[in-house]
């Protein structure tokens, strides 16, 4: 399955406005109607377009879902990035990187609980967003780690993917929809003792 | 609601027996059809008891699932006991623990499916047999955490309740029925690699 990429896609300028509008009204109507009970003929017909037109835009119903999940997803490695941006240490980068992806989680389950269940099925079926999205954070769990060895805060013996893979395992839980549902009722104690156990970990 | 409960109710010998013969049908039963999808006097017609002769003996349903459950999870602690009984660290203990537990979820899972999900209904609801089993892990692991500090191998400084709650919440992903099924393809190496990381957190 492709998915239709406006950067790679030579289109017009009004192209890129009605692909924007399907998928702003897509994520409005699988908003509420849920992901998975909607077909593309019913958003089809909220949005008023063809469902030929909108297949002309998007290959699948998943292509759409996948730009919803992208959009979703950068906005909360925003939230990230801003969060530890200015950490005076790399073992507060570690805690609030923790922190805030638990908090933007549980945010989506209570707030955009139809949204919330879009990422579940990305999460699930492993679309190509929500692998970018774990590679992404591996990256930066990564950097963390490096900074706080420079600085000498933390251990340098362990092998940097193994030690930040490890670091991504325990916080999965607590990060993918999938699993996040289960861990709510914990999940923003459990990130606080998990960093405390994480940064035990890197201590030198 | 109550379970009933031989050591405190005074039974003859054959009322032991019936239970007994209740217990080992339902296994049978639920394991083919499902917990959920069973009722009590589906149950009663497989074995040839009436419905009422049933609630004799136990309040519910549930109170049937309690004792599966809780006979499963005393073979889990058996398996677990043993594969820990002759490491000769507690650092060895802690990786044996992460392991047994992650294949006998996994066995359970792949060869008694149905039995798999009376145990995450039961982890999903708190039964009395999923909590109990949880504080009975979490023991094992402070006890784990003490024999490693006696011995110099682990450090003295965090708290051991904060320590052994945050190890349990490291394995809790791959010990849990519910979540379990989720981390299934990742389960043996994550708890290679999350045992690593759990030691390294318990250097002094």
């Amino acid at each position: 399955m492709t998915i239709q990429n406006n950067e790679h896609t030579p289109r017009g300028p009004s192209d890129h406005s009605i692909r924007d509008r399907v998928v702003e009204a897509a994520t409005e109507h699988f908003g509420h109607f849920g992901f998975e009970k909607t077909t593309v003929s019913d958003l089809a017909k909220s949005i008023g377009f063809s469902k030929a037109y909108i297949y002309k835009f998007f290959d699948s119903k998943q292509a759409i879902g996948e730009v919803i999940c992208t959009n979703r997803l950068a906005m909360i490695m925003d939230i990230v990035h801003s969060a530890i941006a200015d950490a005076p240490s790399a073992a507060e980068k570690m805690r609030r990187l923790f922190r805030a992806l638990t908090e933007a989680g549980s945010d989506l389950f209570f707030h955009d609980r139809k949204l919330y269940d879009i990422a579940a099925v990305a999460a699930r079926d492993k679309w190509p967003s929500a692998e970018k999205h774990e590679e992404r954070l591996k990256k930066l769990i990564e950097q963390i780690i490096l900074e706080g060895r420079q600085s000498g805060e933390f251990e340098r013996k362990t092998p940097l993917d193994e030690a930040a893979h490890a670091i991504y395992l325990v916080m999965r839980p607590y990060i993918s929809p999938v699993q996040l549902q289960y861990n709510l009722e914990t999940a923003s104690s459990a990130a606080a003792i998990l960093s405390s156990l994480i940064l035990r970990s890197l201590s030198p």
